[in-house]
């Protein structure tokens, strides 16, 4: 059976986007591999070294996912002993997650996003970056927009902390 | 219990684009729910459209996806009656997967990706979309060559068709 030449993709910015975001994570999980953590469990701890006792559902608005994977993310990071879910000081009904002394212990990772932003802009000027940050957020607003979601999860814009 | 003002996220390429391709990848299922559609469905018949017979190891490359992940939405394209598996004329061993009628009514669709861009881009530039076009697939190229892949899937690049 011949070989036929490989069907051309076309001109297409959300696979462009959809590509670059895996090739992204990729990265980020061959990073953290070392660490035996995964990105979704770095984005919570470096939540959590920051501001210690957060509830699921503000964890879930910080990571941009919904309560029950946030929920499912921590079941597996209670597992691995990083985190512990614990009934709140203040009222027993309402429950907080906190680093255990094995999450302290990766820490060191807190500026992880700052090296991933390093190596995706490896060759890139600054003038550039900020050129491709603004595009990015101009895009991102068209799609929430067009979806009729136009805010972005009740957070902080991560791009002017 | 007093709200917290919410945490801010740190200045992240990597979650800037997460987001962007999450918002992007939110309207176009909504751009084709009415046409009950997924965009992982869409993906596979406009290649199915142009080249009708593909192998299953071929839409994957072509789709970005490994081999069973295609075959699972095969799978549900085949029960939806958008398109069936066939064995091979020149070869019974070799399945092949070919468009049905119901998946060549929603040809109309074709160029849905074209549709995907305007809105995308609503209000930057053509200049500018080719700047962001550049940076985007240094990015990428960075990404991949920081995880040994330094290759794109193997099909022709598909912003140089």
């Amino acid at each position: 059976m011949a070989t036929k030449k490989p069907l051309a993709r076309p001109r297409s910015l959300g696979q462009l986007l959809t590509f670059a975001t895996a090739a992204t994570g990729a990265m980020c999980q061959d990073m953290l591999a070392r660490h035996d953590l995964t990105l979704a469990q770095w984005v919570i701890l470096s939540a959590l070294w920051r501001r210690d006792g957060m509830l699921v559902r503000e964890i879930a608005e910080y990571s941009g996912n919904n309560a029950p994977a946030a929920s499912r993310i921590i079941d597996r990071m209670v597992e691995r002993g990083l985190v512990t879910r614990q009934a709140a000081s203040d009222d027993k009904r309402v429950v907080r997650v906190h680093v255990t002394d094995v999450g302290r212990s990766l820490e060191h990772l807190r500026d992880f996003h700052e090296r991933v932003n390093a190596r995706l802009l490896d060759g890139i000027s600054a003038e550039e970056a900020e050129t491709l940050t603004c595009l990015l957020k101009r895009v991102d607003a068209n799609a929430r927009r067009a979806t009729g979601s136009d805010q972005w999860p009740k957070t902080t814009d991560p791009l002017n902390e």
